[in-house]
């Protein structure tokens, strides 16, 4: 196993992922989050999320974000550093749209409550028992 | 129950807690960390670390700071936002010292290496179901 397919591994088992942004104070902000709707490698990870919410409006501000990923128990972790983008894709959209959506955004695949947070990966910091370290991704 | 009694609650029922910094190049970092080993309220919390370790030396040059609690299947979460100090207190670590710690410091209590974080709140952010919304900490 590489370490890429490790961290895919860790990323994939958990329930909940963090995201971090900077705020208007140079404050950082963490927010719980379901795991990402979408998911390329461990590169590019998408959520989907209200336009109107915190997060979009300071991501639109200053888009250096960090997100993490960790086994609680294990303390096993790994935070990635890059750029988050507020996106309205369309092809995603109806790619990752499920009836139940409907909860969040009451007027559907057009709700222009519904936008995308697209997160790219520059460089990671791994956390565990034997290798915790730095990495960079292409 | 009062607001403070379920944050405090919601809080001390947790196994895992989360720090963010920001760091040299802007972006902010998160890490996972065990619970504070000393909190007063939901004013002040501490945690023991490396004098060395990435963490401390980004909140010696930035102490602007976010702490994290959530109960991730439930998705309440309280995130606090303040200033990070790191501090050689010698009271407060006589008083959070246990015989383990030579696991993390192994020269003991004087360890150049065993260094405290205290971080205190100015305001927070609750997400819950029915009451999301910020608060101000005196």
């Amino acid at each position: 196993m590489t370490g890429k397919e490790m961290l895919e591994g860790l990323i994939s088992e958990q329930t909940v992922s963090f995201i971090s942004s900077v705020d208007e104070n140079g404050f950082p902000n963490t927010k719980a989050m379901l795991p990402p709707c979408k998911r390329d490698g461990i590169k590019t990870f998408y959520w989907h999320t209200n336009t109107s919410s915190i997060r979009t409006k300071q991501y639109l501000k200053n888009p250096k974000a960090c997100i993490y990923f960790c086994n609680g128990p294990a303390f096993k972790g790994v935070m990635l550093l890059g750029a988050m983008e507020v996106i309205d894709d369309m092809k995603v959209k109806k790619e990752i749209w499920k009836d139940g959506f409907t909860m969040y955004y009451p007027e559907g695949i057009n709700d222009p409550d519904f936008i995308l947070l697209k997160f790219t990966a520059k460089s990671g910091r791994y956390y565990g028992d034997l290798n915790t370290g730095n990495f960079e991704i292409d």
